[in-house]
């Protein structure tokens, strides 16, 4: 990740505000404000805004249950209790608004989580910088065999060398014809004062989908954990889980107690089928259950023999 | 429930349909299509219109995952896999149309789910229906006491009868004394010619909270399963899960396969957090767990064990 | 507007608050943060904790629009052509949360704005508070003639009189009922030690819809402009515009530049169809346009007149 | 466009069922029903489902406003007064789905516009076809100049057969390497037996934004019209207007009253903010008026006189 000057200065002269408030404040969060968490080879992660913490989350949950929440003590309790029975509306309550450079490819994936506020770079409007992820080469998977949509072993040697060799040469050279076609390079300058430029919207389309953009992204904490438990899980594709672990990390910071809560319950938890709990109880009380007679397909059977931890039982 | 003429004649008219489409249709659902299913004491719910079918999740999942779904043998097959690893988007290319008549209590508690679409009986501009709900005596149970939010055993007897009495009375006298105020009865008629009526969207805040409203409630199958998830639950109030199993039943007729995923994945199944996997897994191998050592709450460990039906486990 | 000692003190303790922030702050609202401002007899609106402010939403206009906004000179300049052009994402990059007191028939067309994130205050787990609205003699009106949904003149002397004490008593004695049945007052005192109390999911349907429920409810400023175009209307319903007003107040503390926009582009504003854009143009070329010919309906052709002020030309 | 034989065969399939139904049909609509509508030089857009008409809005609209819809005669004049009054909810009451082929950079452009239900191909799991927008010679404009977003002048000669030159080149060789990484081409052959594939999920990113896409997208009308408003403007983009206006066409199919007052209201009308109402009041009664002294910007007198089609007073 490389800042211009101008936007290191933008940095700085963000961080060295220090308003006075009424509001709650996070001082774990005020830490890190605006700063540009580095994302794969040339994005970020910063959080510019946020509204509530933990007690924003538990003080909305006592208006709702009323005088019926003094009996849960702690305001620990009190969100785990909300998480485990999926009471959702009290982690609406936060809001935290983050600036994020990602390639298109991710930012397409990214998307498709829809409740959140965006305000991307406008490639209609501006030149895009010219910058594009190339993978390293540790992170040069081939096509999984057994999953559709993953990753198998890495590719290396001469194959790997040529595959970056393609992905950076296609990407330059898209972008210079790029350059060409606007007749202006991304510092501003014009190449041909003889010649006009293609119109920026229709430009655009000859970039390639590693080119980095970027965007303002809000959005409230529950929707977050949603985009969290799926973005951060081990099943998602690499580049978007690299976002996802440093936002991830943002929450902890922020709402501590959530965190946990969420990682305990969502992230770290299954769920299980009315079928599966069957198998399970059979399992606890010692009783014989093969697959066959278990109701479960073989998918689901390891899948659930995973979850448990129980490897001896996969077939 | 008890329809007007006029409701039961346009019912009919609606049922003598007989269009020809190219669209997909579910013979099971076109056949209850516009049909009352009574709810409650004077409530109904009426499916009005749909669209899509099992088919059509599966469509758009092939499309999703282009070819790479070809593996994956069978339609159920393919659903039960989207359901387990919450594919949501395929889900919602099925929607629905609800009629709904309901106690406004419960239409409150009801509309807290936000992503349908409605289109509610407006007291603004027109008289309400002179019709309240009165629960049954087997319903008619004390507050729970280790249950903020349930209800404990039944009230019966004297104070059975009081309660009712109670309900009864003040209904009617409300509605009576909003009758006066607008000076006009709920058959159109005006009760004094020489006085003006109050405006009714003042006059509907003398009426209690059983007075039935009634509206259209449109949703994709997602958001209707969410919906179903917390309202066919146990832990629901009686009174909207009345509706919700109703509705649960042409959920059934409409989209049986995804019916039977969902009934299986979401309704009967559990959610285990990291700990709990510790302790299930510990309790498989036959290993010692004591729920002090489990890092569960009480509430948590009981939790758990009712999930699994280990009741000896409880404490 | 009665606030208990607890909330009194509760809100003191809030406002004593002064932490640092490096986040954007608005000394115009944090003047009222977390006061309780009243509304109608019983009601309230607090502003409990905002984000962003009219520099926000610069910033993320700027962020799609990249170099191409250097043209528009001034912020202000800047949001006037995004309320133009309905370009409304950046506005959607400021959050607000309000705490409000109101009563359940104005909470039910208020919560009709589904956008909105809300904690309301449960009567399934707690008992509701002993207030309800009554309306002052100024706002007791009759029922418009001309209009459906309206209020014409006023109701005064005897009849007036007689709709008070109408939903004083009935709002009084339902909500003793409520007590009865609960065997509960709302002092948390018990009635009758021999008694089982009703649930309270069940006793609340006795309550009148004029009684006062209260929730948190958090928007964006899009949304919240939104609601305000339609609640803040002079067609709107007099009690949930008292609202609207007082967080229209909010809006002209919190983003003052939005806040002027948002008056002349939109509530200031008026539509013209295809059809008036023409009645308009002969008006102003001095050329003859009559009703008849116009094609508009009676009602389109004075709802033009009225939004041009041309009274004379009122048919 | 060009669809492969099985694509045709399953259209044909598709048209030839012949369903009873007793929900409403639009024999319009079912007589474009799964129709691929060609769309630029190899998209498409094809209408799939539907749910509603014209008179399921009046429908609604009517359990809202009760018995005091009886007075607008007509279910034209209903719609024309939901329309002009931004009465909306009734409008989401019809749902219509969507497949389409498009160019990733429209797709991108199409995709914030969230509150639609979408099922997109995925290049995670498939190949995407070798199929990529090249702008016909008509549409090569250059930068405009005036208006930072737009297009001005075309482009031709020379520099015309060179861009495209470009594009087609770069679309090409990206592809081709595409498959070269892939070590598979996109008709499902294996490269070279002796090499692994680049996982899709990366293998993507080096695709030029012109490749096309497809995807389900399933709406209700109130923001199909919204979508619709923005992106059949003469001021979008022209490549995603030419899908727009496809739409729109199937629009007017499907709930023509709606669709007429649509045009009138939305697409052919205009706002008018409360400073420009005094200007235009002015004009009309004959009394002077200079941009001076509006209160309104260059910008905006202009945008207004444009508006009302009085060219002379553009300054």
């Amino acid at each position: 990740m490389k800042l211009t000057k101008e936007q290191q200065q933008e940095i700085k002269d963000q961080q060295s505000l220090e308003q006075k408030t009424k509001r709650v404040t996070v001082p774990a969060l005020e830490k890190i404000l605006y700063e540009a968490v580095p994302a794969l080879d040339h994005g970020f992660v910063r959080v510019i805004d946020y509204m509530g913490d933990d007690s924003s989350i538990v003080q909305s949950a006592r208006v709702s249950y009323g005088k019926g929440t003094k009996k849960v003590s702690t305001d620990s309790g009190l969100i785990k209790y909300l998480m485990r029975h999926w009471h959702s509306t009290p982690f609406e309550m936060c809001e935290i608004k983050y600036h994020i450079k990602l390639p298109i490819f991710i930012a397409r994936q990214w998307i498709r989580h829809r409740t959140a506020n965006v305000n991307e770079y406008s490639a209609r409007y501006s030149i895009l910088d010219k910058e594009f992820y190339l993978p390293s080469k540790e992170n040069l998977a081939a096509q999984s065999i057994s999953n559709r949509q993953g990753r198998g072993e890495l590719i290396d040697g001469d194959q790997a060398r040529e595959v970056l060799e393609l992905l950076k040469n296609d990407a330059e050279r898209t972008y210079e014809n790029y350059e060409t076609m606007l007749n202006e390079r991304f510092d501003g300058s014009t190449i041909d004062k003889n010649k006009k430029g293609l119109a920026r919207e229709l430009a655009r389309m000859n970039l390639t989908l590693n080119t980095y953009t970027q965007w303002y992204w809000k959005t409230d904490l529950l929707n977050l954990m949603n985009f969290l438990r799926l973005r951060a899980d081990s099943h998602a594709q690499y580049e978007i889980r690299v976002y996802a672990d440093i936002m991830l990390d943002s929450v902890k910071k922020w709402v501590p107690t959530t965190y946990e809560a969420f990682m305990d319950y969502r992230v770290g938890g299954t769920e299980v089928s009315a079928k599966g709990k069957l198998v399970i109880q059979k399992l606890i009380k010692g009783e014989k259950v093969s697959p066959d007679d278990s109701g479960l397909s073989k998918r689901e059977w390891n899948e659930l023999m995973i979850a448990f931890n129980l490897e001896d039982k996969i077939i």
